[in-house]
């Protein structure tokens, strides 16, 4: 019908592209978590004696070096491979022969992906705390410095009442610190081990999930196959949303700090390295670092709505559509986790000016008072409001 | 310029309704609430000295009477009162006169909308809590009657391996265990007192704010009065997820007995009363609830977002885009809820076809069985798989 | 199991509630519509000779009976009833007896909902055209006074190059006008008869679907009947999107006018009509009309999402959860044609303040300028911009 | 304050990370464009007297250079480069001295970005469009070989009504062909000129708009330099609409393919390079192409939904948050020209299995045809529809 599809290689290769994705790119950051989950699947082989303890033995040894391979840099996925757990096997397979293909033995490449995401979400819910902690920290400390300080407090981005440097920064810390209560809900919610259950219906053979759970540090294990299964996707959307409500505080700081940074303003100083310049206008110093922490809430709000519409109207037991929900995880983490860091250096290097705040400390700011004066002095609110609202707007 | 906007009468209609949307119809759902706080805030002015103790307990006994109009559904208010909050100050100022004009005193009304909103979603929450319990129990009832039942388990919609009415049915349960982990987790962030920070910026006069904390029933206070407006959509929408999270899997139940219960499957049969026929086609009985069901995630999915984008890119301090919050959050909880209460009448009214079962169980299913009974007689793995796999596709 | 059902009546009731929805009172928009369509579908009754003529001509005669009630609001639909179609049957029965009962021969519920709610899109299409035209009037009209004001031009919320009103606002002028052409493809690809199809597979009966259509003034059929059903949804989330066109623009229009308007800037001014107070700041002039705009891009975006979601994931055929479209849809669109009248509204009302214009126009504007005074002297480009930007940051 | 931000280095880096993030991969895809500016707008530059016709001449030969290096895969842009301007800036003065430094002489690099976005996004369009016309192609001969078969008709996912190949096959190649309308009232809106605006504010010396947008091939100017930048984010959205209605229908054609050739049904036969193993169920023949043609809609709309939230709450003229619109954009296109192709592909390759197709044509798809048989004999609609149900459900 048409030259496109003429060549049978082409067409292969399309095919072949489309099922692969960017799994093979992706999966580096899962390597290193399918081999320890391999390692302790191999133990559990030992110990229930599919496999010799020798062979145990052997599989973990070369399941080393290959993690060290991957520190170093020097682990390679090929496209044609589609994933690390392909990958791994393979070299196994090379270095041990047939001992390297008995390693599959009782579980699926689904409880393998289930297994290696799991253990590396884990790691990155810890990595975000540490980061949500140390941004905790820093805002102390800026506080500390800068926190009696008094500048206009905004309501519908008009000036409202009197507010100060403490009040504003002291809110992104009380605020994160209610996003580690989240995280750590949703980090004891993750910490069950999916490892044996397959493809979703077990194995027809006896194993010790309780073994490898307690091997890979998992609190539990997850009993049921299918709702492992069911888990990927679910869990996945819920950890999307913990980096989604940490951005929606990096979000309103960004937005803040554009704002109160113009000069029109000038509350706030952004340092040169938080700016870049126009390659048409020389006196430019725009705070694209700060517009693009600002954006990537929204990268992170749309990957959530991609992994929850990824995983619906299916029926229950694996299905591929699953597979696309490791891009935006893995990104999304990464995205949260880097604007976390932005954030940390930003509160240790923006400036307040004083004198501009102080400026700012126009009289409207001050109504509110007059009109609690008059309530001490015993006027009812309601009249006071009407007195200082009348000798303000006449 | 043109005929629309010749007579100001309509102009100003259209500034109202785009204005007060439809925060008259859904105050309905929160008056109860700011009554309760209302009732806080007095007896505290009472405790401070703003009220006498005899103020503070005429507007209690006030706003007990208006509790109970709006228990028995004779609380109104109208479209040009724009809220509850003003409906019900109105009708105290009609009553008690100038002391009715007092009970503004030390407060906004962002802090009446966040209070009452507060005490709602607890409220809600806690509905929420009983009802996933509640299927839990059902599912456990189901279990026991049909859970021995086998049935053929599907990945990628293809039949894989045996599996049974229990380990299908406690998939759902199991995973509304973890639904409840991240619900109470919830309530702990959200149960902490906004009152009596006024307009995100406190009051010029000193109130006792773990008084009304206490009073209202709330764990704690929430200190910073920026971080109570911020938290405004930022709770909700945690919140939204975590009814996503349930939807989430009523979504699959119902993708699952749509699908099961199609003659061509037959595994489940739908009572009567969850299926409505057709005006063309006499024979039909189409399960539209469960169709409703699987739908209602993508309504609550787009509220999620909906919740998270109308708080994005703003400065800190309230911003009057939070008031549309409302609509989608109300009406995300009760269709989650109401979505709650068909599933657990589903089971308790579906029936298993245990002859469908039997007779769907076919030879495939057991492939991997059968490779792992040469794995026992001691072929190695990967030899046995291609061993079976042979013998199928020849 | 529990006391939640123990009452058959509640029971019904929440299982009706569900299926039901909002659908009785959605209706209301769609009742005009679907007698349009009935007389059309009963005149090519009499046509092939399913109704006399005479029969034809009395259910023409009731229609337009139920036509005038529904312009007198005298028309109701009870919840029982669950939706126009139902209400309108049910009139004609009662008057006609078992005429009325003979409308519904060669139709389906589907086709009626199809039919109607293509025409009403259609007629909304049309609406949202002239109000587009009636803002872009506006805007020009407005241009007319105050285009020649020169402003600063920002990037990066930073001064950039000097702007005019007549630039900022022919913006939004030209942008709708993009809109005008995307509403209009969307117009001609909507405007083909779905009547006559049934439930997606016709009906086994020869009717004259040229006839309907062109009585119903589509300039098409609708051949496939799949693909009416297919359309529902496709169809809306195509016009969903260029209500997001819309409010796109309206957004960024609020968004500019929000922050022009601070008395930082002063470069608008807000007409009192368009703002509203606080009620614990006296000076406070907020505003909300402009924010709510500026908010409901964000509710029509995540209708939008809601409409396609709904659709994705099904097999062709219509399945229940198309329902669901209606509500977003119809709302959608009145959130779109409200806000335009609220900018046309604008446009008419806000005034520019040249004073603080004129203010607004400081040195750092004109440095681009500066750049190329020196490039018409023969200093190459990057020299020049050198240079100016030493003279600025030095 | 913590080890993490010691090195001054790594923190440069992160923030170089944060800040140019995939540009200059994704730029790859735009070097091509960007010369072709480049090229036309040296033409104009000599045509104004800016530069010699030698020298324009000079950097349209230089510009050649880089384009056959771009087409063998020579072309190369480093991080720190950023993006592909800088890239092809650093290459013409290289091999030109001060005359590559004139090249950018009237322009910014915002103009640069939209100009070769804009002419990209046309080719893409018209890719769209060869695929869209290919797919309906493959759809018709498939319907020549197949159409005549009868399969069942569903709604509701249950047995309605007779359908066949034909009616099924054809409602995909109608919806192909609305979406071709579609693509061409976006491609008549994105075909305007960008070139010329330089920041968004224009460029303060006479350039010649109309002649950049002749030799690029642009049928108008886009006029107002505000609009240019506004667009930008604006027309992706658009655009990026245009690809989830694609994807809405290979969502539906995937979903379909899946439960028709599942064996229970059997009506479609999928090619075996369509599928894939299990590593544990050696029967298994997965149809994964099809989940992630399915899949893919939900990237897709995510991404549209990206595009629409990065660009909201933002005031006018440019700000860094468009950067992010690039990779959702190319990704999207990119996912929708290749799951353009597999349709294609599979249209070519399926078989309907005529027996199957023939076996599923049970009694109860003929009720609607045994009402309407009635109907002819004289029995009223609703009367004839009674005595067929009562026949079938008692």
């Amino acid at each position: 019908m048409s030259k496109l599809w003429q060549k049978k290689y082409n067409l292969d290769k399309i095919i072949e592209a489309y099922t692969v994705g960017d799994d093979y790119v992706l999966d580096q950051k899962l390597a290193y978590y399918d081999c320890l989950a391999s390692k302790a699947h191999a133990d559990m082989l030992g110990r229930i004696g599919v496999l010799s303890s020798e062979e145990a033995e052997k599989l973990n040894q070369e399941l080393d070096v290959i993690i060290s391979m991957i520190e170093k840099g020097d682990f390679i996925i090929l496209p044609e491979q589609e994933d690390c757990h392909t990958a791994i096997e393979s070299l196994l397979i090379q270095s041990l022969g047939d001992l390297g293909k008995k390693i599959h033995t009782a579980r699926s490449r689904n409880d393998q992906i289930l297994v290696a995401m799991r253990l590396y979400l884990k790691d990155q819910i810890s990595d975000c705390n540490k980061l949500c902690k140390e941004l905790i920290d820093t805002i102390h400390a800026f506080i500390k410095e800068n926190g009696s300080i008094s500048f206009p407090g905004y309501t519908h981005m008009r000036k409202a009442m009197p507010s100060s440097i403490e009040l504003w920064a002291s809110c992104y810390a009380d605020s994160m610190k209610d996003n580690l209560l989240l995280l750590s809900a949703v980090m004891e919610i993750l910490d069950q081990s999916p490892l044996g259950t397959a493809a979703g219906y077990g194995v027809p053979m006896e194993i010790d999930r309780d073994f490898t759970a307690k091997e890979l540090g998992f609190s539990k294990v997850q009993e049921n196959a299918i709702y492992v299964q069911h888990s990927r996707g679910k869990f996945e959307a819920m950890l999307m949303h913990t980096m989604v409500q940490q951005m929606l505080d990096l979000n309103r700081l960004a937005s803040d700090l554009i704002l109160y940074s113009m000069p029109e303003f000038g509350y706030f100083e952004l340092p040169d390295k938080f700016c870049t310049g126009s390659s048409i206008m020389p006196q430019k110093k725009n705070p694209d670092l700060l517009e693009l922490m600002r954006a990537n809430l929204h990268v992170l709000a749309s990957y959530e709505t991609q992994v929850i519409n990824l995983g619906s109207n299916l029926i229950s037991g694996y299905n591929r559509d699953a597979q696309l929900t490791k891009g935006p995880v893995i990104s999304g983490i990464e995205i949260t986790q880097n604007s976390l860091r932005i954030a940390i250096l930003l509160f240790q290097e923006i400036k307040v000016n004083s004198d501009k705040c102080a400026s700012g400390m126009t009289d409207e700011l001050f109504a509110t008072k007059r009109v609690y004066d008059l309530v001490k002095e015993g006027v009812p609110f309601r009249e006071a409001y009407q007195k200082v609202a009348k000798s303000i707007h006449s």
